[in-house]
């Protein structure tokens, strides 16, 4: 079903000065509260500390469920649910990788070297079936990999190594610029006969941790094993190579696909005072990599969706329409829950009018964007001057989030946002071992929670 | 002497096109080589970690002098030198605290408890000559000294536990309600017969290191000595006395002031090409206190003042106006610094036009602030379009910085500006332990210095 609701946003310059004055009150309270008084950190903390990471499908997820319903359950919210999704289930199993350096041939005296290789399976990757070893050969995109075709590529392991480009001020349009690699590596290597592909972590900087991720096989093509190198040994392996040495790399990874599984997202709601059948989704997702604590992907999105209509009941202020806080299961590796809840809404006939994501991570809030026409565009424009003091800046129109993505589908009249956080610490942690608890500022953090509160707030005041 | 130039600033709105994009494309040329050939980030490195922290009188402080001087050489500035600076000299010795509570009255069977209590002298603090001891006394602000008076005060160590003010969206206001507790907290509990006072950190949350900071002593009063504790512990102490058990602390420090010694500011020039005699002043101070490593504060603002100067080489911009990076000696305790590069200035009959100052820290750059005129400042607004792209939105009036401040005396048409980066983690590691180098991210360092080097650029480029 598709629905169409008359959606107008009032522009701020026809508010009214005691409409202007009381939202100013009330953003100000808003912010007062979540930072003297916001639970988002300790929820975090209780949540990468207590849980840990959450792959969908796995036991920790699930604990992840019940620690997301009783979090909102303790918040006192009107209703909350579980809804069921099933799942990929994907275990990485052991890993281990090792590197052998043939003897340097600009040296008089080289021998080889042989050396652990610390690797990351791609997630979703097929495990090597006892160690696999492979000359290594560098390849920066598919059109190299074309050009140097399968004479040059067969029985090897493709090291795909295009690093970030500095010079994109978001750090995510370098990821976008590199992220193929990653997905599509193993497939396009697979075309030309790679045994295995081994990739540049989708990272800035010089880190020596491996970044996972997740992987696309293209069904008519072999299933090759993939792994993550870390920058710092991506930029070696190269320099091996550049200087003549022959590498060859060791890979020996357990994963495997197992069938499908129940699993469940996460939905809390506050029931509306003039519309409680149109809906306002804010959302993170609940599943995370497999290494690292998921604190900014995304367990920072999930504690500041619960605290926005945490606040909202804190601060005794009935919203016009249903707010939803949701938990979106397996938005790593699949997008499950993010299309459950769209196809669910759809089926229930619900009214969706408007939703908000956060997952950019925890950091210092910048502002939002928004997936909208003209005029609801002009409207996210017109809070500048309200929103300025609180350094919110960024108001423009551009993608919301992948879990909220499937309801624009369904309602073709819903406007969405996204959160959009400082983004240059981001891929320092991003599927890694270091996205942990202590790498989340407790004050961005809750800046964050306070600046979707206060969207939220304006959105279903101004929602018509 | 006071020079009157005659400042203008174009006006963005009146730039021919083709102006605009030279700009535009130049401002696209710095950001690139800042963020793909910078050297900020290892200049940090090596500042960190091979001269490490470096008070004012040190023998670090002279080995980050000679570090600045060779920096610059190195970078092939026009002239480098040394600017003489005599600086206070205090030395911390060695220090140690611990606290006795007294039996709980409000548990049966409780005991006094005894703990090594951390904390960190104030810089300029005297020392205790041995250890002392005093029961604590809680207080918020001087008003509560003020009726407390010497009857409760005498013979005790004064505890002020006044808090960082969350709710204020800038970090830097919270510190600047609280700082008075540790500079004039000695002097003011010294009224009243204090034997020492103790400070709650300056700082946000819960951190579990002391940080240090200066103080002032007035001439008229009793010195007594002062040190901070962490704000964790601030808290302990507070909830132990709300319990209504005494807390008596043990303080044993060694610290002691010497007579002046003779330090330096580093001083590199880029010489104009059209007024070679007005002066452009960019710069951070190379001083830090004496635990941490001076990462944040402000090594960082030093390494990007050079970086500014070596940008202009680097692309080949000639800058119009002479450009000189300074590294002041002496802010944290004494700002001889800054004071001594101004009258210098003055006696030689300098004439300077701007300055801009980073001293803020390292993180990503939201903007700038001005001290100039209504013109000036609506200059620096009209910046906007241009530096948007480039995540500056922050151009407003406001204090530049403490080392270019004295410059304002001398030259009363002088245009000040200070380098505004993201606030919210600042005070974790200011004058702290936790300052140093692994907690600068090389592109929020790098972005810093771009922006600045850009302003500068656009200074140089429009002032007549």
């Amino acid at each position: 079903m598709k629905t169409r609701i008359l959606f107008s946003l009032l522009c701020l310059l026809t508010f009214s000065t005691s409409k202007a004055q009381s939202d100013s009150i009330t953003v100000r309270r808003i912010y007062d509260i979540a930072l003297t008084q916001g639970e988002c950190y300790e929820n975090l903390r209780v949540l990468c500390k207590q849980v840990g990471h959450r792959l969908s499908g796995s036991a920790q997820a699930e604990k992840a469920v019940v620690w997301g319903k009783q979090t909102m359950e303790k918040a006192g919210f009107d209703q909350v649910w579980l809804q069921d999704v099933m799942v990929p289930k994907w275990v990485r199993g052991k890993e281990k990788g090792s590197l052998l350096l043939s003897k340097n041939p600009k040296l008089k005296d080289g021998n080889p070297v042989s050396a652990t290789l610390k690797i990351t399976a791609l997630g979703g990757s097929v495990g090597t079936n006892g160690p696999i070893t492979g000359e290594v050969i560098e390849v920066n995109d598919f059109d190299e990999l074309k050009r140097l075709g399968t004479e040059n590529i067969k029985g090897k392991i493709v090291f795909f190594n295009r690093p970030f480009d500095p010079t994109f001020i978001q750090t995510f349009k370098a990821y976008g610029h590199c992220v193929n690699q990653r997905v599509q590596g193993a497939s396009e290597a697979a075309k030309f006969g790679a045994k295995a592909v081994i990739v540049r972590s989708m990272a800035h900087g010089h880190g020596d941790h491996p970044h996972t991720g997740s992987i696309h096989y293209e069904d008519s093509l072999k299933k090759i094993p993939a792994a993550a190198v870390s920058t710092v040994m991506a930029d070696k392996i190269s320099d091996e190579l550049k200087q003549g040495r022959k590498v060859s790399v060791t890979l020996e990874m357990d994963c495997k696909v197992f069938p499908d599984v129940l699993s469940h997202n996460v939905i809390g709601e506050l029931k509306g005072s003039e519309f409680p059948d149109r809906i306002i989704t804010i959302g993170g997702h609940l599943d995370s990599w497999d290494i690292g604590e998921g604190a900014h992907d995304d367990g920072a999105g999930c504690v500041q969706s619960i605290e926005v209509l945490r606040l909202f009941k804190s601060l005794g202020i009935r919203p016009r329409h249903t707010l939803r806080a949701v938990l979106f299961m397996n938005e790593e590796n699949g997008l499950r829950g993010g299309k459950k809840y769209a196809d669910e809404a759809e089926r229930k006939g619900e009214i969706h009018v408007a939703g908000l994501e956060s997952d950019r991570g925890g950091f210092a809030p910048r502002g939002f964007t928004i997936e909208g026409n003209e005029q609801q565009i002009a409207w996210l424009r017109s809070l500048n001057p309200l929103l300025k003091p609180y350094d919110l800046h960024f108001f423009e129109p551009g993608g919301s989030g992948a879990d909220i993505g499937p309801l624009k589908k369904k309602f073709s009249n819903i406007v969405l946002f996204g959160f959009i956080p400082d983004s240059q610490r981001y891929f320092d942690h991003h599927h890694a071992e270091t996205d942990v608890f202590e790498t989340v500022n407790k004050r961005e953090l809750e800046l964050g929670a306070a600046a979707m509160a206060t969207l939220i707030y304006l959105i279903d005041r101004n929602l018509l």
